[in-house]
């Protein structure tokens, strides 16, 4: 059996490989290709993608898990062996079910979009990028077919990024979360606003940069094993487990939104960086789900970097950096300002308590453009339409509302909700990790992350995707995917900010 | 026949794609990778050389080769089917000689090595490069073994950059260049030296690549088809038709080594760039040989950019822009600053009249590396007789010694003559264009390079590696590779710097 294994094991490490190299690719696509690389960039990346195809979905590669399958039979499940195996079968399975050419078209179109999308969006030109869109939901769709029998036909593409997760259930918390949430809004707006005109100015950039660096080493993010970039539309990125990248960018009207992008994006790469090295170029690399990515990245930009704790320790520094724009701004005064709630158009700049409503808006959507009940041409008519019912508001061009994401361009139709669900297992995690040190608060405000990094990396980092994200959830929560410890956290974080 | 060519150009296609991702890995390393992504980065650079080599080897591709060589047998030589064919039978050759297995390992070992390198030369440290030099050494002794017969051990390594040229051939070219390069320095020995003291100075960073872009941009650098960017030695590379990149670096007590390899590698890209764009992706792809590179590079960084006709436009701007440093300093002096001949340490700062020297001593060591006649753990005491015996100087350690250049970390041993080559091929082009264009200084002197350009293009870059570079050089100048051009070139310029 060891044979066996030490081979689907260099068959898995050479496809980590190509997905590393497919990675760079994208990331240099995103951050520093000059325009004219794009036609042999998509080439490339297409040539990629089948290389990586083939492998996973080679006649021996199906030979060699349904061996080993047979001779694990009796091996306790919850070997490393066994779950590499069962994760290559599932790799197996969902890659063996697409056309190879399907596939080629699937990555030459998305890499072709990015551009499209990027030049859509800077000239407010949604036409220019709808026919490209069509295309790739088109593709998802039949990307979805060959999954059938399947309960919703969005499933499939849900459970690309949320494995186990069905539509029907993603339905069911956000019905839940939704009223607590819309009924939270209306007793905010109730409330005496709070002012955050001293965010919405002109920092200087290069300070910026020089602060988000310094709060993010004090996270424990490792420069040695990453880089800080700029890009249009932020992001994390990794090459293997010595290189995981992230990626801001700087705003002219708004002093904080970089800063919290890269807090954001920080988590997610601490999350890769904090694997077992073990696990690396393995089927177990990687985080066990995008809803527990997104509760490492929301954690670190919200319930951390939100925190009157936080900056209780930073704000000294930032005012003095920013003395012109908070000379004069106290810092009970500062942490309403940034906690302020106020329907905003771009959701990567929406506030904790509006945001899950941008990805109920998105949901929606995308349901409604794979079951053929919207139209893409609609779209912007659509979004503004759906914008003013949930939010109250309209936007005022297409590169302030349907075309702020880069999502759609890449494909990736059926990741947002899981945003909003790792807002859920963020809280439930964060209720756990309070339970076993009720010193965080404290060290929070000393400026010190480490017991807060150190609990992550055992419990959720360290494993990749060892487990299944509810079986993660559970074993270290004691409780199932649950919308209650957020509602909770949301509600008495407000509570005070705006005296409900 | 129409089939199978198109079946050829399809797997070229392909290969072109793979060493472009495989360029990408290697300049991201070099340029922006952190240092912990070593690891990983050998990997998958050992993979796409891997399948790259597999791609250009197999015997599919043997077979298609030898059907096509039949099929084309009367058609004319000079079609680009048959010279596609015939290139591609070259590499296959090439290729199908060395074991898949020393091929990765030398992709391996060289990856690996870059870093070793890096940080050797920073602490001034050889005894920690000497071993992985040493394994590269042996990679190439028996990367020439495999070509049996040869004239010379050396023969094969030289080939790889300079298809065709022989060691003897190098060694007759030398052998004419040398006394007349050391006679030429030893009359600017004993005239009087001129004062380039206002440019050995910390000049601003930011403006030096203002500068350095300003000039590049009047050249005619493509930018929506490159970038610029810092390595620690700068080098040029492609990942495609529309994307080749440059790289400087800005030193802190000199105001323009930064600018002449900014200009130097410009000329390298728009060779490249200047490639008729039917010829991307296939054979053709890429400049004949590296002679002509460097003939390009060194063409701008020194027949244009060290020419008085080129300051006499750039000066008044430059002068502006470092008024501190050089307020007082005239055009003449300038001129003369910047063309000061000085015996020195550093390759790619020496100027024109004792450039080739170091290319000389480079030349002997690696002969001497590859017979065996030298051993690797003297290289230091080696380098440091032969720079006293060629330049009369002793580096002060091997940083500025030894360990200068990035090449052998490369396993590029071969390459350095191609830029004495280069030089010679620079002067037979300049005089050709010159014959062609008399307009040319004044065009200069009015900041104007596109007849040179268009020239070059039309020449030389639009045909990429349709000709061996003999047949080239004969077809553009009428001669010959012959360096008495370039001796006259030289000769001339210092007569009137020096007064000789």
């Amino acid at each position: 059996m060891s044979d066996k294994l030490d081979l689907l094991n260099a068959k898995i490490a050479e496809i980590a490989d190509l997905n590393g190299i497919g990675a760079l690719l994208g990331w240099d696509q995103q951050v520093l290709m000059p325009s004219g690389g794009t036609e042999d960039r998509a080439n490339q990346a297409a040539l990629i993608g089948q290389l990586s195809h083939q492998r996973t979905t080679s006649d021996e590669m199906g030979q060699l898990i349904s061996d080993l399958e047979a001779e694990l039979g009796d091996l306790n499940a919850d070997t490393d062996e066994a779950r590499i195996v069962k994760l290559a079968k599932r790799n197996y399975e969902l890659l063996t079910k697409i056309p190879l050419e399907k596939l080629i078209e699937f990555i030459r179109v998305t890499t072709m979009a990015n551009d499209v999308w990027v030049k859509a969006r800077q000239e407010n030109n949604f036409k220019s990028f709808q026919p490209i869109l069509q295309r790739i939901i088109e593709l998802r769709q039949e990307y979805s077919e060959v999954f059938k029998p399947y309960d919703h036909v969005y499933d499939p593409l849900l459970d690309q990024f949320e494995p186990g997760m069905k539509t029907a259930d993603v339905i069911k918390i956000f019905d839940i979360l939704r009223p607590k949430q819309v009924e939270l809004i209306k007793a905010i707006r109730d409330s005496k606003q709070v002012d955050n005109s001293f965010i919405k100015q002109n920092y200087a950039k290069d300070l910026q940069e020089k602060f988000g660096r310094f709060v993010i080493t004090r996270f424990g993010y490792d420069w040695t094993r990453g880089r800080l970039d700029i890009a249009p539309h932020p992001f994390t990125t990794g090459f293997g487990w010595g290189d995981t990248r992230i990626t801001t960018r700087y705003l002219d009207n708004d002093g904080l939104s970089a800063l919290f992008s890269t807090m954001h994006e920080s988590g997610h790469a601490m999350y890769e960086q904090g694997l077992d090295k073990k696990y690396a170029r393995t089927a177990i690399q990687g985080g066990t789900s995008l809803a527990f990515h997104e509760s490492q990245s929301r954690m670190w930009e919200n319930l951390v970097g939100r925190s009157y704790e936080f900056w209780t320790y930073f704000y000294p520094t930032f005012q003095m950096l920013f003395s012109n724009h908070l000379g004069n701004v106290s810092l009970d005064q500062f942490y309403k300002g940034i906690n302020r709630v106020e329907p905003s158009l771009i959701r990567v700049e929406a506030d904790e308590a509006t945001y899950n409503l941008h990805i109920m808006l998105r949901l929606e959507i995308e349901i409604g453009l794979i079951e053929n009940s919207i139209d893409s041409k609609d779209l912007p008519e659509i979004w503004n339409t759906k914008m003013q019912e949930y939010l109250g508001i309209t936007p005022p061009n297409d590169t302030l509302g349907v075309l702020q994401d880069v999502h759609w361009s890449g494909g990736m139709i059926g990741y947002f909700s899981t945003y909003a669900l790792g807002n859920v297992v963020s809280a439930q995690l964060w209720d756990a990790m309070r339970a076993d040190h009720s010193t965080i608060p404290d060290e929070m405000r000393k400026g010190n992350f480490s017991t807060i990094l150190n609990w992550l990396r055992d419990k959720v980092h360290k494993h990749g995707s060892k487990y299944e994200p509810q079986e993660l959830l559970q074993k270290i929560t004691g409780h199932k995917l649950s919308p209650e410890p957020y509602i909770h956290y949301l509600t008495e974080k407000y509570k005070n900010i705006y005296n409900i």
